[in-house]
């Protein structure tokens, strides 16, 4: 069995774990990230990324990040209904925008200036248990691609280790959380065409939602509102066409060869607890949203920024004070972002048990947001996040 | 049988009703008002009153409303959450008001100037059939006081007789609306107390919503969520005060006797159609809204106005244009404040199946309204009301 010994142990080099270690590194603090996947799979899990004007300009600080090369600026968005677009001017409304940016493609910034910045990133290995949470010196206990046993010990153990957290159990149990479950999922494709907008398209039609999104200007991301248990390889590609034509009425989409299918499932959730101890969660390990708000990514990025000044605070300064208000500091966004999240997601998608009333209500909704300065201006701030 | 003939025959003399006829005199065209019930039972049946600012302007210019002397304007609501009080400040947000001037007061300025003004109105009169809606001379069937039988012939019909409308039957029919029903009720009360607050104040507790309403500086008005067939002479008076003073945490009221209770269910319901030949509906008979977004009234008086343009322009233009999408101007207006009533309601209310994500999403959103100026704008803009 191997120990070693660091400042933090980070289980996950996603997005939350890869930028803590960057921020606990500036305050002279160092950390090992532990992921139980290989850098290769990291870096080629195609995930979609809106990223907040916020999350690139820390990104560009700490990474040099590719988003205003790779990626595109977006300053609003389309909300489709009664077969008309209406835009929510982002820039006009609030002076901000987003960058739609795949994550993977973030990811690959921020190894790459992490590794090349010597940070020790143990890529295989799969952490089973944290421990020593009350302690001055907890520890990770993981397993090496090898087979080997390796124990992390260190002054503070952050989980940013995803939905399936194992930090988590640690932190808050097996059963702790706040939870909720929507009627629909998501079908994904990505296709070889034209884009078929500018910016997004998000579309309450009587068939239900569908959002059109890009990648390149070769490469399409579209989904549709679809069964919990829908089968991503059921439909043939003329049926899931002609799906995604009849949801987004008025409009006429550019049409190619589909190359990936997927179904998302949508859920809600917020772990009871952030803390404990030397332990804390950020990220998927706190928190999941359904991706209507597309808030994922940079509600990760929000907690990571708060809990790396506690950390330097308590490991440098000694200072616990704002590592016990992190919590309810943290679940302040964390809450607000749910609602976000939620809102969108009712707002347009139709649920399986919705009455006639219940339509004509969204219907009035989506009419009071777009003919409504604040009402858009409430969304667009939203959208584009909160300060940091 | 008695008949009659005039150019607009209206059921009701609600506000609805009454203000039509003002309109309708003064484009040049009379009407007769059936009411079922007397002059003396109209102008003691108390009910609530939140006026928009577009709502008493139109009634001062009228009627020489009472409102601005009897009434006392109000420059923004308080909502509070999680044991504090954050003010809604409609004058600052958007520079309107709303003014608590109670429905019955309201309805005594509008009848004495309506007789002031010669206008036919028969108290007493049970309109029991609208008929012959397709034809250019529809009538209204009704039983007078003393139960003789009274036709009232018109060019025009107009339904402004409530919830239980005779006129909509005619219209669309017995079950043609949509229809929404909530799973709690207010209970209110009536009590000699001084004023608890300057303003409205909405409380979402964990106990459930409770609203402090004023009437007089002697006299009250407070609401509180509670189950749709609750009784309302169950509870003690403690009981009653015990419940308030819990679900307005961090502030005390000021208890009094309480002289009148009452449960109001909750309910929303639009009229699948507003309008068919030469018949219409307004107010209550074509629209309820839950009292949360207090749109009741002002519902029924922006009704009224496109309806006294189209029924001007038919009647005095040879224009049947402006009737003819009278169905789609109003619902838009319609739809608007039914999502507003709704969102109103299920912010503030706890639902009887609210999870405790539920719960912390509810306390989310009061937060994200407060704090945001465009998110507390955008509400502001709702209460005081649209554009008439």
């Amino acid at each position: 069995m191997d120990a070693v010994r660091t400042r933090v142990a980070i289980v996950g080099a996603g997005p939350a774990g890869l930028l803590l270690s960057h921020l606990l590194a500036r305050a002279g603090l160092d950390s090992i990230i532990l992921d139980s996947r290989s850098r290769e799979e990291i870096e080629s899990t195609i995930r979609a990324g809106i990223l907040e004007q916020g999350t690139v300009e820390l990104l560009d600080e700490v990474s040099g990040s590719r988003a205003r090369t790779v990626g595109s600026r977006h300053d609003g968005i389309e909300l489709r209904f009664d077969g008309t677009g209406h835009r929510i001017d982002f820039a006009g409304l609030v002076g901000r925008g987003v960058w739609l940016y795949p994550q993977h493609e973030a990811l690959k910034d921020l190894i790459a200036a992490r590794l090349a910045d010597g940070q020790d990133i143990r890529f295989g290995v799969t952490a089973h248990e944290a421990v020593d949470a009350e302690s001055v010196s907890p520890a990770v206990l993981a397993t090496t691609a090898e087979g080997g046993e390796l124990v992390v010990r260190a002054d503070f153990v952050v989980g940013a280790d995803g939905s399936r957290s194992v930090v988590r159990q640690a932190v808050c149990g097996s059963h702790g959380g706040y939870f909720r479950e929507y009627p629909f999922a998501w079908f994904g494709i990505l296709c070889e065409a034209p884009p078929s907008a500018d910016e997004l398209i998000y579309s309450n039609s009587p068939d239900g939602f569908a959002l059109i999104s890009q990648r390149t200007p070769e490469v399409q991301r579209m989904y549709f509102q679809c069964e919990p248990d829908a089968d991503a390889q059921a439909p043939s590609d003329a049926q899931i066409w002609d799906t995604l034509q009849r949801r987004v009425p008025g409009a006429t989409l550019h049409e190619g060869a589909i190359f990936q299918r997927d179904v998302l499932r949508f859920r809600s959730f917020v772990a009871r607890a952030l803390t404990r101890g030397r332990m804390a969660i950020v990220g998927d390990a706190a928190h999941t949203v359904p991706p209507t708000g597309a808030k994922g990514m940079n509600l990760a990025v929000a907690d990571v920024v708060l809990l790396a000044e506690a950390l330097e605070a308590l490991l440098v300064g000694g200072d616990a004070s704002l590592l016990e208000s992190f919590d309810e500091r943290a679940s302040a966004r964390i809450w607000k972002a749910q609602h976000f999240s939620w809102w969108m997601t009712s707002m347009l998608h139709t649920a399986p048990d919705a009455s006639d009333f219940d339509r004509r209500r969204q219907l009035g909704e989506l009419r009071s947001v777009v003919e409504s300065q604040a009402g858009s201006a409430y969304l667009a701030e939203a959208y584009t996040g909160w300060p940091l």
